[in-house]
């Protein structure tokens, strides 16, 4: 695990400790396995129950999309000193296989980190660790005002 | 408010009561305003607690995401007789601007319904009746195997 609890932002705080996750990472059952501001890469896992499953009792696309963004985002976040967020302006997922609920394992990295506009990608693996889906996103940096 | 509970399939079943919401839409706190499967066309209301909220204090973009997924995918699957279904492949998100929770609500309609491939569109509402989110989605219908 690749990680320094000395850093600071949210993602430190988050894993330091100093503060809970964020309600939805909570709802998605996100737990950080790895994180590396300096190649801009992050992993993590999600816990997807029941209540995120369709009609064909597979995870519905959307909670998978959620997933990819808490993973992409974070990815990003993590290279950031505190006082500075980088909300998503756009989401895209290609769905490659259905997948049942269960643990779920995002790899985020950050593919292009400019002074504002950032751009992404991520990949979701399934319970049974194969690839179920692959994103992009451009997110944009700000500053948040006191 | 323009639906025909006559009709057969799963959105059918679940406006004439006869299936609970499937779990992601409960979830999603899904709640059907109208559809017209002649002119392929739905709104949905949901209901965004605080459990999809980022650290910034509004909905995180996935959830955003996972609403338009589940606008458009029903707008399709009005279209289709019982024993069909149709996985999103590909969904694309533009996120406008950010909305904290409380009640949305999603628009989606089929903008090419071919024997196979279908294509789809939607938009996303926030509590104070804003666009925040519009979206573009690739499915694929299938026969579910006896």
């Amino acid at each position: 695990m690749d990680m320094d609890a000395n850093g600071r932002g949210p993602i430190w705080d988050m894993i330091a400790g100093r503060v809970p996750p964020a309600p939805a990472a909570a709802t998605l059952g996100w737990e950080l396995i790895a994180v590396d501001p300096e190649q801009g890469t992050l992993e993590v896992a999600f816990e997807a129950g029941e209540r995120f499953t369709n009609p064909m009792g597979v995870v519905q696309g959307g909670f998978l999309a959620a997933m990819l963004d808490d993973t992409m985002g974070p990815a990003l976040v993590a290279t950031l000193p505190a006082g500075q967020f980088a909300p998503t302006l756009d989401l895209h997922v290609q769905f490659l296989r259905p997948a049942g609920p269960g643990r779920f394992v995002g790899r985020g990295r950050v593919v292009r980190r400019g002074r504002e506009v950032c751009f992404l990608a991520g990949e979701l693996t399934g319970p049974d660790g194969r690839l179920v889906a692959t994103a992009t996103a451009t997110a944009i940096i700000r500053t948040v005002r006191p």
